[in-house]
């Protein structure tokens, strides 16, 4: 292991994190809060630039990465972001438990979104600003960011980055002048989340928060670039005028497609893109997601708590449909409380996700699509043996290692959740009542099964919000340290697709240098 | 495909099943029951002897079958054994409607044990005798049963039949002679469960039902030999002795072991059977999982619904561990009011199940170690790239076929329940409320997504009861016709590993004679 040069790139992250926490500085600033509110931002970056700087004076052997050596430093690296991340929420009092803190802002990174604050009109604007911030950090992934300011790597060790940060079975066929198309799907990423702004901003004010027009229409664009979610008003985004629901809910699809796409486009290869077998998969889950929800809300009339008009159900339908199956978990209406059929549906497309290459996470529409493939396969090749299969994906012939590879994931996906259902079954606020607010009215939960099962699920594929005790109008934070700690692990392991944290903790990892 | 020699076999079926028959009908002469009730088995016996006689009539070219005509017969047998065997319900009225009644049977062929009966009191003698046959019936298979008796198969068609109906990743090493063998698991089968009805008859009687020690103690030996846990009297075994309870937990967890090993045991391998890592794995499992039930128990002592002495705590933690990671289903007392850590403990085994080469259902111990050790092989591949894996199984290397042919499954296991979930989720009866009574107390229930989710496990491992609205308290008795069948078909999916049943209905299946 190369300690040294994983030293000195971690302390370039350390760097770059201290000067994005200027942001939220700003903020601080601009909406001239406590002196303690903008000690909490000053503080942390002295200490990130101050130790980031003093790591640049490691003199590593050699400056490549080995594929283990990439992938432990990006757990590394978004361990230590969250662990300096963190302390803002902990000085300012946003959130003063510092595990609470090191769990919110890890969500934020992961863009997950779930959260453990009970109000969230008790937390400053800077403080707003940092979580949802943390999402487009997070969203695209902060070590590929790195990577273009880093003249002296190879391409070989940026590659090993890349492959531990980027979601999906394949990293794409455009990596390969890297640094170029990293660049390109940075100001893609910008772009899209500036274009969101102003169409956000040309709509109606939110009612009772008419001075922060700007603030919030930022805030809602971060959450839906990084597919991230993070409420910052009371009720998600119930509160936001019908046009920017459907603004939000057509970005955060969009956002949870394969970038390469938007690549592919501008350099005119607009064919390529209508060809693309994911992404017409991608497109008929959401008009079969959106189709089955409505009817089932439709369908329904009066057996559900809300009354909604036809277009309220059909907005509510896309809006959530939008929202979790791009993992970003941004609310509209308290979905929980729908008929099993629209639950249902959104509960499916919690584990599906969005598209590889997106900055949704999940399963991945094409691991799906894979699966079913590789499934299909085998069932010919059982009915005669003499059956050579040839099922193509995306115009290449899918190989017996990519639906392994597939099977693999999909095996540890599922394993890893069961098991941290019952790691979560310990805590002792299992079987307790929990009192939730909503648009359909006041109710009880329990705290139960279901309850884990889910949060399990939404940590895992980074989604937020779930279902019970933790759904759309509830929060973590009746969960103890130690199920924060291990949701938290949870949501990183779900945000780097589990093999890099694993090498990170895997004692031979650190054998052997 | 070989359609004659299907049908002949299909004939002898028939016949068989027109014999096993005569059983539940001495026992409505025994018990004296109605004229109807006698008719109600006569009739389809006098129906599968014709019909199955006059098939034998048929000439086939070739005796030997191939792989998929072995799959698509052991499918299809299922099918018509339970269409014919649903018959009796119908006219003796135990279960008037048709498609209750192959939902009946179906989940007693399959030893799932999933019931659509609402009040087991008003059910004939012979018809709880026929439902808990069933199970012994489909337990070891059927198909095992009837190759013991084709003088004229060869052992390869016999091997394709075996390994459709057995369950498990391996068949395992014992087949080579194969009609020996099988007819000696059959003979241990039968052994076992004569040895527990002995055992049974020793205990005092059920309170209330002094007069039928016989018969109670013969249907509970067939439900725990099949691991199928049909109930037949009100609350499951709630009413039987302790003494009773612990010995059908102990033989429930017998049946769950490979029956190779008991063929080792009586050729007096002793060593071989001591070496098992399957059977390790499982008496591990067994010991952790009352150990975690157990201390939720003690540790909520007057949080959950009903009130423990520590000897009756230990009893049903230990029958509930046994009863439903051998997938059986049997219950002593309502385990979905428990605290979450006993009752997650449960649902987590709900996917395990048993051995494989047992009568249980579920994933099967050796499928989830092959998961685990081939997760870790990749991860130590990852790590380092030049890593030989020397991963091993019951002494033999792990072989990459294997390994992917279980994260096949696993994938096929988890995507088939949440399709099943979500085609539940259309059930009109979602979203309902219905009042359980059992041994907490009286309670209400929502038949919602949980409901669905875990009825879509319960029926794909082979279980019975699930949570919620289907909890073992409850039936499958609200669902739609429609669902029921999907259920049905689950079930058998999941007794005959997914595989048969999607080559029978593939259209590809049945061309190219």
């Amino acid at each position: 292991m190369n300690c040294k040069n994983l030293g000195k790139l971690l302390g370039k992250i350390m760097v770059l994190e201290g000067l994005l926490m200027l942001a939220p500085l700003l903020v601080s600033f601009i909406y001239r809060e406590s002196v303690r509110g903008k000690i909490a931002f000053l503080l942390p970056i002295l200490a990130l630039v101050g130790i980031g700087l003093s790591l640049q004076t490691l003199k590593p052997e050699r400056s490549f990465l080995y594929q283990r050596e990439g992938f432990a430093l990006v757990a590394l690296a978004w361990i230590v972001m969250t662990l300096f991340g963190a302390v803002p929420f902990v000085i300012n009092g946003d959130i003063p438990n510092y595990i609470d803190a090191c769990f919110e802002i890890m969500s934020g990174f992961t863009t997950t979104g779930a959260s453990v604050i009970t109000d969230i009109t008790l937390i400053s604007r800077a403080g707003l600003f940092w979580k949802s911030f943390s999402h487009w950090i997070g969203g695209m992934g902060i070590l590929v960011f790195i990577l273009i300011f880093i003249p002296e790597s190879d391409e070989g060790s940026s590659m090993h980055l890349l492959r531990a940060e980027s979601a999906g079975p394949q990293v794409g066929k455009i990596v390969s002048k890297m640094k170029v198309t990293t660049r390109i799907l940075y100001l893609i990423y910008l772009g899209l989340t500036v274009l969101e702004v102003i169409i956000l901003l040309f709509d109606s004010p939110i009612p009772g928060y008419e001075n922060d027009k700007l603030f919030f229409s930022l805030l809602a664009s971060f959450g839906c670039a990084g597919t991230g979610g993070f409420g910052f008003l009371p009720g998600s985004i119930e509160l936001f005028p019908a046009f920017s629901q459907y603004v939000m809910a057509v970005f955060m699809l969009l956002f949870g497609c394969n970038f390469a796409l938007y690549y592919l486009i501008l350099i005119g290869n607009v064919k390529a893109v209508l060809k693309s077998e994911e992404l017409r998969a991608y497109l008929l889950i959401i008009l079969l997601a959106v189709l089955l929800v409505f009817l089932g809300l439709i369908g329904s009339v009066g057996d559900f708590a809300q009354v909604y008009t036809g277009e309220e159900a059909f907005r509510h339908s896309f809006f959530q449909v939008a929202s979790i199956l791009t993992t970003t978990g941004y609310t509209t209406t308290d979905y929980q409380l729908w008929p099993p059929l629209s639950a249902t549906v959104l509960l499916l497309l919690m584990f599906v996700g969005g598209m590889a290459g997106s900055t949704a996470g999940g399963i991945k529409v094409s691991r799906v699509m894979i699966a079913v493939k590789g499934l299909y396969i085998n069932v010919r090749k059982t009915i005669n043996p003499r059956y050579v299969p040839k099922a193509k994906f995306e115009g290449k012939t899918l190989s017996e290692s990519t639906i392994r590879g597939v099977f693999m994931h999909m095996t540890f996906y599922f394993l890893l959740m069961l098991l941290v259902t019952l790691i979560l079954s310990f805590d002792p606020v299992g079987g307790t009542a929990m009192t939730v607010v909503s648009d359909g009215g006041t109710y009880e939960v329990t705290h139960g099964i279901f309850t884990n099962l889910t949060a399990a699920c939404s940590c895992l594929s980074n989604i937020g919000p779930a279902f019970e005790a933790v759904g759309p109008y509830a929060s973590f934070a009746a969960y103890s340290g130690f199920s924060k700690l291990v949701l938290l692990f949870t949501m990183l392991i779900g945000r780097l697709e589990i093999l890099p944290v694993f090498v990170l903790f895997n004692a031979k990892t650190w054998k052997n240098s």
